[in-house]
C-alpha cells in the first residue's frame, strides 16, 4: 500500500468488486478483508460469521464506529465483472458500497494512531431481509464490539453527509375475486383486473417531503412484486401485490402504515388481506453530535437527507447517533450502471482521514 | 342399468365425478368407461392412450360422432368430492362434463340399433394446452376412427344447442422498466406500475357482439396471469401479463390479434414484447346440416351461440359440422359450484335418444 499512489484506492476497490459477495455469500470477501486487517498490528480483529470488527485501543476520549456492508444485490446487465475506464471503476458494488470499503481498508491500514479510537466494522447481509443483517448478529452475540459514541456508515452519499434515514415498510395485499371460465367472465370476478385502480393510485402516489433539521426527506411508494393467475382459461380469483413504502423519520412505522391505509383502502374490500411483511423505523438527523458535526465540517458541504433506509437506523435504535458518508452517487445503488471514480475515492479518504487525525 | 329408474343417470354421473380425472390424469376414469363400453357387444371399442372410441357398424347412411372429454380443471373450494342433495349432483366436473358422459354411457349401453351409426368418443386433455388434446391425438394416430358426417359435443349448454364456438387467443406481454433503489424510484422505472393503464383498458374492454345465423356471440378479454418483481427494495424492470381473448367466429385469430393490438398498443412501447402463446379459430354455426337441425328440433328450443371455445372448432377444422349439446348450465363450468340435476340429465338423454332413434 502506497498512500501517495493515486491509482491505489481505485485498484483496491477493483479488487473488492472482483470478489463476488451476493448477500449470504460474503465468505470469500470477508476472508480477503480479514487478511488485510490482520496485517495491521494496531488493530484487534474479531470475526463473527462473515462479519469483521477491527478496533484500535488507544484510550481516546471518543470511539467512532465506521461501518460498511460486504454484500451486494444480484448482478444486473452484466455488471458482475469490474471494468476500469478513464479512472472510473464500473461494476456490481462499485457504488454500493465496495468503494467505501476500499477507503476504510486504506485508512485502517495507514492511520495507526487516530485521535479518536476507531472501530472498523465490515458486515454481511445488509441487502436482504433485516433479520439476516450482520450488525444485528454482532449486537446479539458481541455487543461489546459495537460500543461507541457515534457511527459513520459508508453508504454511497456522493461524498457529503446524508443525515438520518427514512423508514421502510413492506405490505402484502391479497386481492380476492371469483373464478369463472374466461368465456363467461361475468359469472366471476377477475382479481388481476382489480389491481388496475390500486396500481393507478400507487403509481400516482405523491409522498410528503418534510424538512427536518434543514434536511429535506422525500417519501416514496413502489410496487415491488405482483403475482396472480390460476390457469390459462380461468378468471383468476386471487392477485398479490407487495409494496415498499419509504417514510420520513418524523413518522414511525405505525403512522406510515395508517397513511398507506388511507391511500389504498378505497380500493380494498373486506375479504382482501393486508399483511405487514416488515417495517423498520428511520433515524432523525443527529448532526449536533461533535463527531458527526466534525464530519460535516470536513466535507465542507451542507448535509442532506438520506432518503433510503440504512443501518444508521440500526445504530440509532441502539442509542448511537450516526450519519451516512461514502463515495459514489447514491442514485447508482442497485442499478446496472454502478460506478465510482478515483477522485471520489480520494476525496472520501481525505475527509475521513481529516476527521480521524484532527487534534482533539 | 335400468332405463326407467329416475335416479340411474344421477347415480352414474355421481360415480364418474367420484373418479378424479384432472387433465393428464384420466387413466382411472378411462378404465371405468372402457369397462362399461366393452359390456356392449354392438360396439367396437378402441383405446388410444386414455382416449376411447366406441362405434356401431350398422351400415347406416349417416354417422354421428358424439364426443365428450374425460378431464376436469383442478378442484376449487373443496368440490373434489361428489355430493348429491335433492336430486342435484354437486362436484368437480358435474357440469363440465361428467353429466354428459353419464348420458352418453347410458345411451351407448341402451340403444343397440340407432337409426344412424354412432361413434362415441371419450377423450383426454381438453382443459389444457390444445396440443395435448386427445382428439388431436386420435386424428394423428387413428383418423379412421373419427370419420363421420356431423358431430355433437357434450359441453354443458343447459340442454339446448349452442351453435359453433368462439375462437381463443392467448398473448403474453412483457413490459420493461428500469431497475432502481425503491428509495430513489425516479432514477428508474417501475414495470409493475406500467400495468395500471393496461389493466384499466383490459378491465374496461367492451367486446363485439355479432349475430351470426341468428346466434349472438360475445367477445371477452381477461388477464389470466400476472408476474413481476426483482427484490424487496428494487424497482422492478419487468412485468409479465398473460391475456386470454375470446373472439366471435366471424373473425380468424389474425384479425382478433390485430384488434387486440389496436386496444393495447397505446400502452406498449418499442422495447416491450408481445408474444402469441396460442390461438385457436372458432367455428361458425352449421345448423343447416340435417343431423344438427334434427338435434335442434329435438330440443324444442331455439339454439344460441357458444361463447367459449370448444372442440366443435376441432371438428370443424377437420371438415365435420358440429354443435354443442349437453346438460347443466354452461356458466357453472370451472366454478367451485358446479352441479347438474337429475332432471337435466334425463332431458338431455331424451333429446339424444330421440335423435338417435328417429325414423330415417
Amino acid at each position: 500500500m502506497t498512500e501517495g499512489d493515486p491509482g491505489h484506492l481505485l485498484g483496491l476497490a477493483t479488487a473488492l468488486v472482483a470478489i463476488p459477495s451476493l448477500s449470504h455469500h460474503e465468505a470469500l470477501l470477508a476472508d480477503a478483508v480479514e487478511t488485510a486487517l490482520r496485517l495491521c498490528p494496531w488493530l484487534e480483529v474479531v470475526r463473527v460469521g462473515d462479519n469483521l470488527v477491527a478496533r484500535t485501543a488507544l484510550g481516546r476520549d471518543q470511539r467512532v464506529l465506521i461501518a460498511g456492508h460486504l454484500d451486494t444485490v444480484p448482478p444486473s446487465g452484466g455488471n458482475d465483472e469490474p471494468r476500469v475506464e478513464d479512472d472510473v471503476l464500473h461494476g456490481l458494488g462499485a457504488a454500493d458500497m465496495k468503494g467505501a470499503l476500499a477507503v476504510f481498508l486504506h485508512l485502517a491500514g495507514t492511520i495507526p494512531e487516530p485521535t479518536v479510537d476507531v472501530t472498523w466494522c465490515f458486515y454481511a447481509c445488509e441487502e436482504v431481509e433485516h433479520r439476516h443483517n450482520g450488525l444485528l448478529r454482532l449486537w446479539g452475540e458481541r455487543p461489546d464490539l459495537l460500543a461507541g459514541d457515534a457511527a459513520i456508515l459508508g453508504e454511497p452519499t456522493g461524498g457529503l453527509v446524508e443525515a438520518g434515514c427514512q423508514g421502510t415498510l413492506r405490505v402484502r395485499l391479497d386481492l380476492v375475486g371469483a373464478r369463472a371460465h374466461t368465456a363467461r367472465p361475468f359469472t366471476g370476478r377477475n382479481a388481476i383486473h382489480r389491481l388496475a385502480p390500486l396500481l393507478t393510485a400507487i403509481a400516482g402516489f405523491e409522498g410528503r417531503r418534510p424538512v427536518i433539521d434543514g434536511c429535506k426527506y422525500a417519501e416514496q411508494l413502489q410496487a415491488v412484486s405482483v403475482e396472480g393467475g390460476v390457469a390459462a382459461n380461468v378468471v383468476p380469483d386471487r392477485a398479490t401485490l407487495v409494496l415498499n413504502h419509504r417514510f420520513a423519520p418524523d413518522r414511525d412505522a405505525e403512522a406510515a402504515e395508517v397513511a398507506l391505509h388511507a391511500l389504498l383502502d378505497p380500493f380494498l374490500e373486506a375479504e382482501d388481506t393486508w399483511e405487514r411483511v416488515d417495517a423498520s423505523a428511520g433515524a432523525p438527523p443527529a448532526l449536533d453530535h461533535p463527531v458527526l458535526a466534525g464530519l460535516v465540517a470536513a466535507t465542507g458541504t451542507a448535509p442532506r437527507a438520506k432518503v433510503g433506509w440504512t443501518d444508521v437506523a440500526t445504530f440509532w435504535a441502539h442509542g448511537i447517533p450516526a450519519a451516512n458518508f461514502g463515495p459514489a452517487d447514491p442514485r447508482l445503488a442497485h442499478t446496472s450502471g454502478e460506478h465510482v471514480s478515483a477522485a471520489e475515492l480520494e476525496a472520501a479518504a481525505a475527509v475521513l482521514g481529516t476527521l480521524l487525525t484532527a487534534p482533539r
